[in-house]
C-alpha cells in the first residue's frame, strides 16, 4: 500500500465532490468547479512551495524554476519526472507528461476526452501556486490530445489561471529545454 | 520536499474548501459539511482497502483488522504507528493517537477545541471504510481532550458513522491490545 495511491484517491473523490453538474449551460457551474480546484490547487502549490529549501526559491531563470518542477515536484507528487520541457524561448513554455497519473482512472478512449479539465485544474492550480512562490507569475493551462497523455503549459508573465480550451498545445518554433 | 505533505496539505484545503460556515445554527450546515468530508473519507478508505494484498482481506477477527490499520495504514498514510489500541472486549476499539499530523497544523491550545471536529472527520470516514472493505461494519468517531492528541473510537457491529461530541473516549474495563 502506497501512499502516493492515497493522494491520488484524495484527488478523485475531491473532484467528484466539487465537480458540480451543470443543469443549465448559462449559469457557469462548470467554470465555477474549475476555478474551485484550481484555487485549492494554487494554495496547495503555495504551501509546498514555502516548504522548499532556500536555495530553490533562488531561481533566476523561469526555465530552471520549471526544471526543478519537472523534476523534483513530479516525483514527489508522482514518483517519476515529467517527460519533456519545451519552450520557444518566448516566455512559453509546455510540460509534457506522456501518462498522467490522474489521468490513468479515467477510460482512455476518445469519448472520456470532456471530462479531462477537471482532473486537470487542480494540477494546473498547484504548478502555478509553486511557480508563484518561486518569484514567477504564470498562467498555466493544460491540454489533452489523447488519455492519458496531457501537455501543461505555462505563460510567463501572466496572471493565473484559465483553463485551456484547446486540444492541444502548440509552441511555434520550439525546442526541447536541455 | 516529502509526498507525505501532499496529502497533509489537500486534506487541509479540501476542508477550508467543504467546512461550510454555519450563519443559521438550526440549518445543520456543520453537521452536512462533516458528513460530505466523512463520506468523502470512507470512498478513500474503500479504495485502499481494496489496494490491499489478499492476504489481508482474510482477517477472521475486527481486532486484528484494527491491529493492521493502526500499524500499516498509519505508516502509509503518516509515517509512523498509531500510539496505542485499547479494547474493552466488547467490541469497542479506542485508537490513540498523541500527536495526529492532522491536528499538529492548528494551534495547541484549548481555544482551538471546538475546530478539532472538521480534521477528524475524513480520517473517521477513512477508517470505516477501510474497515468495511475488510468486512468489519464498525461505527468510528473521534474525541480530542488536548491537541494534537486525539482517540478514535470504533463500535463493532454499528453502521458507519458519526462524529463525537464527547471530549474524551472512554472504554470501561479497558485494556491495550498487545
Amino acid at each position: 500500500m502506497a501512499d502516493a495511491v492515497l493522494f491520488e484517491f484524495l484527488h478523485t473523490e475531491m473532484v467528484a465532490e466539487l465537480w458540480a453538474p451543470d443543469p443549465d449551460p448559462g449559469s457557469g457551474g462548470k467554470k465555477k468547479s474549475l476555478s474551485v480546484l484550481e484555487g485549492l490547487g494554487f494554495r496547495v502549490g503555495q504551501a509546498l512551495g514555502e516548504r522548499l529549501p532556500r536555495e530553490t526559491l533562488a531561481f533566476r531563470e523561469e526555465v530552471d524554476a520549471l526544471r526543478f518542477l519537472c523534476k523534483d515536484l513530479w516525483a514527489a507528487m508522482f514518483q517519476k519526472h515529467m517527460d519533456g520541457l519545451r519552450t520557444n524561448h518566448q516566455g512559453t513554455y509546455v510540460l509534457q507528461d506522456n501518462s498522467f497519473p490522474l489521468l490513468i482512472a479515467m477510460g482512455s478512449g476518445p469519448q472520456y476526452l470532456e471530462e479531462a479539465p477537471k482532473f486537470l485544474a487542480f494540477t494546473c492550480g498547484l504548478l502555478c501556486g509553486a511557480l508563484h512562490t518561486l518569484g514567477f507569475q504564470s498562467l498555466v493551462t493544460a491540454s489533452v490530445a489523447s488519455l492519458p497523455a496531457c501537455n501543461l503549459q505555462a505563460l510567463e508573465g501572466h496572471m493565473c489561471f484559465r483553463q485551456g480550451n484547446e486540444k492541444t498545445a502548440r509552441v511555434p518554433g520550439g525546442g526541447a529545454v536541455p
